[in-house]
C-alpha cells in the first residue's frame, strides 16, 4: 500500500466469508451440498438497504477488486481503477459487493477445496458451474447481506455475462445491469482459443487427471501455456505494437530459443506468474462457463426473446480496439434491448488497449461510467451533494 | 488421384532430390558442410529456359505443390488449385519448380536427417535457417537446374517472403515476384503466437530438448497445441463461424471436458493429423525464420530502402478477412514499391476466408492471378495461342 494513500482509495479491506449449508442445485443437475462465499465490501450500506452494487469479476479475478489487503501490498484489487471514492463506483454513495465465484481458488469452494464425502480436494469432480449458477448463489449472499435489490450489478467481460444473466433471473432484484466489454455469448474463435487453453492444461503431464493436488504439483505448463494465448487476446495489435514492436531484448539476433523480442519475454512472465497464483481446474471451468453462457439458445436463438423478462436500465460498454468481444458484440445487446423498449446507455469508447481497456483508467470511459453511475446514485437517494 | 482426372491436373508426379557438396554459409555464421534439396517440377523447361517459376511454400508446407504421387493418393498437393494446364500458374506455359525448403521435414536437409559428424539426427543442433538462406539455397538449385532467371518466383504467406528477399537478394535472377497474403515482417502480435506455439513444443516432456528421434518418440500433444493456435489464425472469425458457429457436436450440454463443439472437435484433429506429419524441430526452426524476416531492419527501418536493389515487377495480393497477415501488411510493402516507382500491380480480395484464401479457389483471386501470370507468360514467348 503506498505510503501516502490518495484519498481516491478505499484503504485497507479484508475478505470475508459466507458459508451455505442449503445445497444448491446447479444447471448440470449436480447438487452442491454445502459451500462458502468469500466477498469484500467497500462503502456503507445505507438505511434502507438501497445502495449496494454488486461486482461480477471476469476469467482470472477473484473478490479482492479495489483497496489493499496490507501495508506491505504492492497492488491494489484489480479494479481499483473504477472503485473508490470520486471513482466511477463511487465508495461515497455505494455500498460494493465483489464476491469470488464458485468454482474460484480465491476462497469461495472450487476444485481446491475440500469434497465433504471424501475429505480430498475436489479436483476433478467439481461439479461445471455456470453463468446461472454463479447468479443464483450471488442472489443467496445478497439474501444473507440483507439486499433484496441491487442499485446496480456490474461486470467486465464474463463478469458482464453475469451481469445480463442476473436481469432476467432476478429481474426484479436489480436497478441496473452494467455489462462492459461483453458480448451476448462466445464466437467459434472464443470457443478455440478456450479449447487450446484446456488442452494445454488438460495434456499437461503434471495435471494428473487434475488430481494434481495429490501428487503436490500443478500444471504450471499447461497454466502458462493457457495464459499466454489468453492474453494475447486481451491485447490489441496496436497495444502491442506500441508496447513492445520488434524490440529485441539484447538488440540483436542470437538465432536459438532463448527470448530475441520484448513480447517474449513479457508473455512468459506473465504466464509464470499467472501459473503459481491460479489453480488450474478453476481455469478449465471458467473456460467452460463462458463457452456454454447462450441466453438465447433456449429462445430459439433470439436474443430479444431471452431478454424479455428484464425490467432493469442497462449500461453497455464497448472498446473499439477489443478483438475479443469487438463492440459489434456490445451492439448485439444494445440492439435486442433497444428492439423490447428497454432503457439502454451505449458507449464506444475509442482506445488502443483492446480487451483488457475495461481494466484501465481511459478518460472517455471513466467520464462515462461515472456519469451513468452518478445517475444511479442519486435514484438512490444518496447522489452527489 | 480420381479415376477421372480433370485436365486441369498436372497428374502424377515425383519427387526429385539434389545433393550439394559445397558448404553454405548461414546468416546464423554457421556452415552447413553438405545438404539435399527435394523438389518437384511440373511443365516443360522450354529451350531457352526462360519459362520456370518457383514456388516457395509457407510454413507447414513442401514441395508437392501439385498433382498426385500414387493412384491412391486422396488428395493432391497442397496449390493444386493455382498450379496446372488452365491454372494461374499454367503449367502449358511455365516449367514450375517447387522445393522444401531447407531445414523441412520433407526430404529435404533439416533436423531429422542425419547430422554427418556425428552419425545421429541432427535435432537441436540443425543450425537456424533464415528466409535468406533458403533463398540463396534455392539460387544453388537453380543454378543445377540451368534457370538464370525465373520468370516468377511466387509464394503465399512466409512464401511471399521468400519471393520479396528474392526480389533483392538476387534482383537479375527474377522478372517477376507474386507475394500473396504476406507481410514485409511480423507484427508483435505474430511473434507472440508463434511463441506460443513454440513453448508448447519446448515445454512437452516427449520433446526430450529437442533430441527425440532418438527416444523414438515425439511432441505430439506440443505440436497439437501449436497447430491447434495456428490454425485459429488463419481462419478468420467469419469463416469459422460459418463452418462452425455454436454448434454442438452431439446437440446438448455435456458439461464435461469431452468436445461440446464442432469447432474443438476440428481443432483437435487437424492438430492431431498435422502432429503425426511434420517434424516439431522443422516448425520451430519455420516459426523462428518468419519472426527474423525484417529486410527493412539493416535499413533503418525503411522497406524503401531495403527493397531499393529490386529489379523485378511485383504483384502483390492480399485478403480482407485475413487478420494474420491483414490487406495493411500487404499495402506496406506496396507502398514502398510504388514509392520506389516500381511496376506492382495490388488486389485485394474479398473473401471471409481469411489467410487461408491463399490456398483456396476464390473466382476473384483466380481471375486476378491467372490474368496477371498470362502477361508474364506472354512476354517469355509462351503465351497463349
Amino acid at each position: 500500500m503506498p505510503e501516502n494513500l490518495p484519498s481516491s482509495s478505499v484503504g485497507l479491506v479484508r475478505p470475508a466469508v459466507m458459508h451455505f449449508d442449503e445445497p444448491l442445485e446447479l444447471e448440470c443437475r449436480r447438487v452442491l451440498p454445502k459451500y462458502d462465499l468469500v466477498y469484500e465490501t467497500y462503502g456503507t450500506l445505507n438505511a434502507d438497504r438501497s445502495n449496494a452494487v454488486l461486482i461480477c469479476h471476469a476469467l482470472s479475478g477473484h473478490h479482492h477488486a479495489a483497496g489493499y489487503h496490507s501495508m506491505e501490498d504492492k497492488r491494489p484489487g484489480w479494479w481499483d481503477t473504477c472503485i473508490g471514492p470520486g471513482k466511477p463506483i463511487d465508495t461515497n454513495h455505494f455500498f460494493v459487493v465483489s464476491v469470488n465465484t464458485l468454482g474460484g481458488c480465491h476462497g469461495s469452494t472450487g476444485p481446491a477445496t475440500t469434497n465433504p464425502e471424501t475429505g480430498q480436494p475436489w479436483g476433478p469432480d467439481f461439479p461445471m458451474v455456470t453463468v446461472r449458477d454463479w447468479v443464483t448463489s450471488q442472489a443467496r449472499l445478497a439474501d444473507r447481506l440483507g439486499i433484496d435489490k441491487w442499485a446496480a450489478v456490474i461486470g467486465g467481460s464474463l463478469g458482464g455475462m453475469q451481469a445480463m444473466q442476473w436481469s432476467t433471473q432476478y429481474p426484479e432484484r436489480l436497478a441496473h445491469a452494467v455489462v462492459i466489454a461483453g458480448a451476448p455469448k462466445l464466437s467459434a474463435q472464443n470457443i478455440a482459443f478456450n479449447e487450446v487453453a484446456r488442452q494445454a492444461i488438460l495434456s499437461d503431464p503434471n495435471f494428473h487427471g487434475g488430481h494434481y493436488y495429490l501428487h503436490d504439483t500443478y500444471p504450471r505448463q499447461g497454466l502458462i501455456l493457457a495464459r499466454m494465448v489468453g492474453h494475447i487476446t486481451y491485447l490489441s495489435e496496436d497495444a502491442m505494437r506500441a508496447k513492445f514492436g520488434r524490440d529485441l531484448r539484447s538488440g540483436r539476433f542470437h538465432f536459438g530459443f532463448d527470448v530475441e523480442f520484448q513480447v517474449e519475454s513479457y508473455l512468459r512472465y506473465q504466464g509464470e506468474t499467472f501459473s503459481r497464483n491460479f489453480d488450474a481446474n478453476t481455469y478449465l471451468l471458467m473456460t467452460k462457463a463462458l463457452d456454454y453462457f447462450d441466453p438465447a439458445r433456449e429462445h430459439g436463438d433470439s436474443l430479444e426473446e431471452a431478454l424479455a423478462p428484464a425490467q432493469c436500465r442497462f449500461l453497455v460498454a464497448s472498446f473499439n480496439s477489443d478483438w475479443r468481444f469487438p463492440p459489434e458484440r456490445s451492439r448485439e445487446i444494445v440492439n435486442a434491448l433497444v428492439a423490447r423498449g428497454t432503457d439502454v446507455s451505449y458507449g464506444e469508447i475509442e482506445t488502443d488497449k483492446g480487451h483488457d481497456a475495461f481494466l484501465l483508467h481511459i478518460p472517455e470511459y471513466m467520464r462515462l461510467f461515472s456519469a451513468y453511475m452518478g445517475r444511479v446514485a442519486e435514484e438512490v437517494g444518496n447522489g452527489p451533494a
